[in-house]
């Protein structure tokens, strides 16, 4: 799976509403309505990281969950992070 | 619920193997063994965290979990925190 470009990173993020490019990852930053909304969420999240075998870094602060996106073993991002965002976008759009 | 002073939160730590100080709060990192059990870990310490109404701030990454627990109404480290670092490491010592 290779690393994609500056170019394909900008690409892809103008279909990525909320997703911000920081450094070798993909970072979105969500709030929730409380802490229980957050774990709930990253619940969802974390099924979606175990089907497609690609886990995020997930940071959760009381209502707040940040999801980092990056392919340690390409160095960067990849194909597999943007399903990923994807995925967890539709999460979004179902649910709230 | 007054701020702990530095010898207050040093004499704590002593019982709290594992925790250690990083600036206003206690922190500790676990180690589990893959992303599915850094998610039921990170489960059971949000049901403590909610039974005390006092919630740590926490990073997942695959197998690791770290935890940061502050008190950011009092400024610091409380007893609050103590109390939540004592039952999260009684989850531990249950679980694993």
């Amino acid at each position: 799976m290779p690393r994609l470009d500056d170019a394909a990173i900008a690409r892809a993020l103008e279909e990525l509403a909320g997703w911000e490019r920081e450094g070798d990852a993909l970072v979105r930053e969500f709030r929730l309505k409380n802490f229980r909304e957050a774990m709930a969420f990253v619940n969802e999240v974390a099924e979606v990281a175990e089907e497609l075998r690609h886990h995020p870094d997930i940071a959760i602060r009381y209502n707040r969950v940040r999801l980092a996106l990056t392919t340690h073993d390409a160095g960067g991002v990849t194909e597999r992070d943007l399903e990923l965002a994807r995925r967890i976008d539709a999460l979004v759009r179902q649910a709230r």
